[in-house]
């Protein structure tokens, strides 16, 4: 599948040759797992097990048992991020099981230590139950510094994190919905600075009201676009509408002021942003009576809603979520910065002003270099996750949810 | 406190000069923690992270999805051993609570991968209840690989090993019980050879009936010793003891075939070894009555029942939990061999006969250098974590409970 291919996207856009990657250098490296547990001090002579384990680890116990704050220094799981998944919405596979998940989650502790220096382990559990896995986590709490949320299927998911964020006294954020609305949002605004274009006039128009789909909406409406308009599978989301979950019932009272109702074709009529994130391909006249000039971002991964040189007919910005086009939307722009901060700054919790700072600074790492092609940062650029790690931080002490 | 000493015990029984380990040493040794999470492969290319992350994750999720085995291989969980405690019964600590024992739990991950090259993590628990607790695992179960429990207290550790053994099909060990009844029958194997005596003609007297010393006159038994008296904090253990929990029951019947009655004193008469798990301190004058020649493994922490300097006017063969003396008894001469093996062949258990081929492998270890003051291996000797290893994985071949 040439979905698989991988080429050069380092921030600047252009797409250099590079050989498709090939499942046999997939699964090579893949071999034997890609996360690896480490001693931070050699055991070699017997005095460093006299340090590290008996006699010398009772006085470190005894230590924190009499002050419980000391594990956050002597400890490993003060920074140590556990990336939680049921394997019920794995990338675009669906419920396929925790077992089978566990690559994901351990790219994704890869990626934590890569970017953001922070550890990190895989938990993925044999249970669907939303209050099982939250008591599974609270039983575990001294184990951990925060929770990175991953692939459960909506609506689970919404009810899953609210339960955790109230049960936890950590941060918790489940990146499906958060990482992808940082980055979306981040994404938006570099857009409209290469465009000159102001949110506060758009209309943006997201087709799928999933994880993704209804944090994007959140974001989106948080940051001040003037208005947004979501669809579900039985098109767009209205207050007339019956039958709607209580999370779409609230989207349908704070999305869509002029009370749009049918399609995406009515929903897309003059508008100014189409953001896909609902995994199914839609037809390119649907893009012809958007306003003009307009932004696709059209992120379902491996295949886009539109291929992007069909976008790019219609839209003066094109993104994806695929490593081989310019503006790669991709969550590792946020997620290591994000934890990286909010455990910098002791924070108990992940709030919406630390989300949307994420976002700012993500673009202000973009827009030395902001063009039409290059509206985000590579997914490597070194320089991001500090930086979105000391925006993060800053906005917890300001939101007062440190300490 | 001197105990904290560290001295040179490096398998010569030699105590070189070294100078005492200090607090400052120790917290030092602790700071940040003492485990880190790792990439098994480096993300430096846009390339490593297609392979790693999306989209080429995705492949082999889907190849888990299809045929579950290949999590064995794919992902790091069939070789991550958790270290699981919940913080009842630290070291000679006590109940001093799941993130008190965390550095213990660290130290013990860091043992697995020092010496048996094994990844593990500590999962440390804020419930004490034994059904939560299995609960808890078995939620957890694609996560890992085997566990290690650790710092449980009795009797409930019985309890929890047993509900553990019944609900995960994978290894399961409690290593304040296995690992130090390994050791020791190891230890008076070594003792044994070094006297020219029998197993089976001597009567071995355990002070304590906690983990270890349940443990401990369970291997001894079920390793041939001719007669295992245990006492508890009220005394001897026999038949005719009214309140026995049903741990010390069974054990009424399986040893103390002459049926003593009575406390230490009345036990220790005419006894060849003598074995203290007690963590008190014991009177010396109690030993004159042994026999001649006798054996006494003195192995509470950080002060052993019997100063080693005194126990050697009674006995010939002395040993302790200390590193600062010859003879030193300490689980890290089994607990990474026997994991190591047991996955290594794919066990789905840990049975006796695994335990004893582990303590029979440490013998030969010691074996080519056999002394009074050299019944063990050092604990850092590198040859015996792959001896135990492979005598583990034959035994479970042999038990059949692979695959």
């Amino acid at each position: 599948m040439n979905d698989q291919a991988s080429k050069d996207a380092t921030g600047t856009g252009s797409v250099a040759g590079d050989t498709p990657v090939t499942d046999e250098e997939i699964f090579r490296g893949h071999e034997g797992g890609k996360l690896s547990a480490a001693a931070t001090r050699p055991i070699a002579q017997p005095r460093d097990l006299s340090v590290a384990y008996t006699p010398g680890v009772a006085k470190v116990s005894r230590a924190i048992a009499e002050d419980a704050a000391l594990a956050e220094r002597y400890t490993w799981a003060a920074r140590l991020v556990v990336v939680v998944s049921d394997g019920t919405a794995v990338l675009g596979l669906g419920d396929i099981g925790a077992s089978a998940s566990l690559p994901v989650m351990e790219g994704k502790s890869v990626l934590f230590k890569t970017f953001a220096g922070l550890d990190s382990i895989p938990l993925v559990l044999d249970t669907t139950d939303v209050d099982e896995i939250v008591e599974t986590l609270v039983r575990l709490r001294p184990s951990f510094g925060a929770v990175n949320l991953e692939d459960v299927s909506a609506p689970r998911c919404f009810e899953l994190e609210d339960k955790l964020k109230e049960a936890l006294d950590c941060p918790v954020m489940h990146d499906d919905q958060h990482g992808t609305a940082i980055v979306t949002l981040a994404a938006l605004r570099g857009a409209n600075l290469v465009l000159g274009r102001s949110m506060a006039d758009q209309r943006v128009v997201i087709s799928g009201a999933g994880a993704a789909g209804v944090a994007c909406a959140r974001i989106l409406r948080a940051a001040g676009v003037g208005d947004v308009v979501l669809l579900d599978s039985k098109g767009i989301i209205h207050a007339g509408r019956g039958h709607l979950n209580p999370i779409k019932a609230e989207l349908a009272e704070s999305t869509n002021t002029h009370g749009l109702r049918g399609g995406l074709a009515d929903a897309l009529k003059g508008a100014d942003v189409f953001l896909g994130l609902s995994g199914s391909t839609i037809d390119e006249t649907l893009l012809e009576s958007m306003a003009d000039d307009a932004i696709v971002f059209a992120l379902s991964n491996p295949d886009p809603e539109v291929h992007p040189d069909v976008a790019a007919k219609y839209a003066k910005v094109v993104a994806t979520g695929r490593s081989d086009f310019p503006n790669q939307i991709n969550n590792v722009l946020a997620f290591p910065g994000v934890f990286r901060g909010a455990l910098d700054a002791g924070a108990r919790a992940i709030t919406e002003r630390m989300k949307i700072a994420a976002a700012d600074a993500i673009v202000a790492v973009a827009s030395d270099d902001l063009a039409a092609d290059r509206i985000v940062p590579s997914p490597l650029d070194p320089r991001v996750a500090p930086a979105v790690a000391a925006a993060v931080a800053e906005a917890a002490v300001a939101d007062a949810v440190t300490g």
